[in-house]
């Protein structure tokens, strides 16, 4: 993973961590149902867009082979054809 | 919101908490991208029994008025209508 | 379900049902994939729309017993709790 | 697209048609509301699994460039920077 795309991704699982923490609260601080529902639902959209990101850098780097000036985590002896059926079953995992 | 439900509640996020805090560390250690992936899909459905479990108890306690033994914060002063028209809009945040 | 309601929803599945028909014509004309997901993406939409207006009508007509002023599929000898066990079953349906 | 991956979204495509009639056949015959809602969940899955199908096919076949041994409507003058923009945006309709 090449470090500026890891870096914007700490910072989206920060804020991430951030709401659920805040979420926390909430429920520590007895809030409205709805309006910890709508922050619940909020942490799941920003974690919706970190998978939408981490997929495409996935797609870029280890499936097109691009992007990959550092070390990296991709370098596995897959075949193109194998790539897409671990993508078809992960995107099962988000879409089920 | 009764004790036991809350503190269900907080066990939940506390476990979503932890799998958020994995997926920064899989990211700094340069874990496989699509392991990562299914970390988050992970957390995301972690979060979506989350969203049940406190839509269904908002539906128990504040629509039905069900389990008000102790103080919480559904009680204000709402019809059922508009009560519903909020589930409503919760739920779009959810199933957009 | 009263009439105006029965009515409104199947307006929306004649919809979707024809959006289920345009897809079908691109996949014959072998139009562009991405504009093809793109209407899979508006259909499925289209379904969770159909789906919240179907479980908000549910809690109204059938847990919380208003508007039942025809004949109508709800009348089961359920108590409020199992009514919203089941809800709870079926929104994990759509939030797998 | 290749003649037997269109043969087999038509197939696909069929099932959920026949899934939404089903769905309008259930609303004129006033079946219980959490069948409906069930079926409803049903047709939204198999729009997944197709959408699944569709983005990992044209994966392969536009952006990897493989298959392509019949005349398909994915030879557009993109960049593969352009196509997996396209892509992010694609799957952002699905995980709103």
């Amino acid at each position: 993973m090449i470090d500026g795309s890891r870096k914007d991704l700490k910072i989206r699982l920060n804020r991430i961590s951030g709401q659920i923490s805040g979420i926390g609260r909430m429920i520590d601080e007895d809030k409205y149902c709805v309006d910890i529902l709508n922050q619940i639902a909020a942490a799941r959209s920003a974690l919706n867009s970190l998978g939408i990101k981490m997929l495409t850098g996935h797609l870029e780097s280890c499936v097109l082979g691009h992007g990959s000036d550092i070390e990296h985590s991709c370098a596995q002896p897959m075949t193109q054809e194998e790539l897409l059926d671990e993508v078809r079953g992960t995107l099962s995992n988000f879409l089920k």
